[in-house]
């Protein structure tokens, strides 16, 4: 299955070629029991599998992840995922039959006592250079293909202090976009450590909770966060970012002075 | 609880005040039983409750509800809706744990055959003057009220066919957004009929679907649709518009002989 498809369109009355967005039902299966269905970009699905299965808290560590197996039907993409055993015990006992699609924030959840998980807060951390976060913005464009191609997609990458960008994903929706990224880290032995990760989007609640869950201290978002995002953010002591425009940026949080967030 | 909240942040270094878009959890509970939840804005909370049952095929008909109750607690806000019993017992058996959040597309199917629900097509019917779609994004504007003050909101509107906007409703969702005016609609007595939905997103498979239920015969969107969307809105006789900006737009699918469309 391709990322994007070719079709016929008509333009103010004018019939031409458009490049469209794919969007694909992608279920999660654990241990060959069916969990969760998203709409999402068919690229990257062994990264969406290991991204999403991290930030969601299903499994804690890379390692524990044995096996992602992708295939394809008529109905849509199946991510068969094997897990370690006491892991898939725990994900049964949740019992949250995570459930989603494009765009998603909260995965499954039946009741409101399911929504919020407990993670540590943050370590204090060195402030992240305003700069390099203006100099990833000024990078990023040319790497989002599909975006390019149909102005239908986020993206999400991770930025180094200098402003270099690595591990740029792309997908219809933005909790997927972040978890492709998340899950390409991961699958190359990279933490976030003291580096920041972007969204080309809003940031919700589920996106700090997702980028918390990777320990990245920074979430730099395009545009406007939620206050649920801001407040999750201040107790995760995470920094976070709003407004990454390219000369310009709000700072809803910093877990650090923040006047060194100026330059 | 607030659709918007005031709080200090920091722009270029600078200490300011900034308004934020509130999300809260919101449980849907039908007839005592927990189903799903989604974060979404606290506002319009009963249009929200009776657009979701009549999309999402809850409900086939806005009588069907009897009654909607909405409380609030610590963690979030309960929509307590009271269905008819043989609506609540086919629920029962879809055993869809419709789980979703912001932006949110599918809702809580858990395996790939859950996705795709059977809707008839709609009827050929009279085309819609791209010229009224073109009025109503002059006019919408000033009505998103969360969105101008926030930059975090999606709308969703009826378009009359002068181009005359009725029942706005905003939300940090997009498809709750869609939702809200659905249920604003049937809670008003009103069918779309002849006029149509405009979206400021982008549309998704899911935004179809939901349109589609609602017997609505055009869907325009400010952004990208989806290629899965096209597809869909093709089968179902829908026209799906895109890239709906103040004089141009993309046309996609149409029920009708699409030159008519070019005005």
């Amino acid at each position: 299955m391709k990322p994007q498809v070719t079709r016929a369109v008509w333009r103010n009355g004018e019939r031409r070629s458009d490049e469209l967005a794919e969007e694909v039902p992608v279920a999660f299966e654990y241990n060959g029991i069916s969990h969760a269905v998203m709409l999402a970009t068919p690229a990257d699905l062994e990264d969406f599998a290991v991204g999403f299965s991290l930030s969601e808290g299903i499994v804690a560590r890379r390692r524990d992840i044995f096996d992602v197996a992708v295939t394809e039907s008529e109905a849509g993409i199946t991510l068969h995922i094997e897990i370690a055993g006491e892991d898939f015990l725990r994900l049964k006992v949740r019992r949250r039959s995570l459930a989603g699609r494009t765009g998603c924030g909260l995965c499954g959840a039946e009741s409101l006592e399911q929504v919020m998980r407990a993670l540590p807060p943050l370590p204090v951390a060195e402030a992240f250079p305003l700069a390099a976060l203006h100099e990833a913005m000024r990078r990023l464009p040319v790497r989002q293909v599909l975006q390019q191609a149909t102005g239908a997609a986020h993206a999400a990458c991770l930025v180094e202090r200098d402003g270099g960008i690595a591990h740029v994903r792309e997908d219809i929706g933005r909790h997927n976009a972040l978890d492709k990224t998340l899950g390409a880290l991961a699958r190359d032995g990279i933490a976030v450590g003291d580096r920041a990760l972007v969204i080309t989007s809003r940031a919700s609640f589920e996106m700090v909770q997702k980028a918390a869950a990777l320990r990245a201290g920074v979430l730099a978002a395009v545009s406007a966060p939620t206050a649920a995002a801001v407040r999750l953010a201040e107790r995760l002591n995470l920094t976070l970012i709003g407004f990454l425009r390219h000369e310009s940026a709000v700072t809803y949080t910093a877990n650090k002075d923040l006047t060194e967030l100026a330059g």
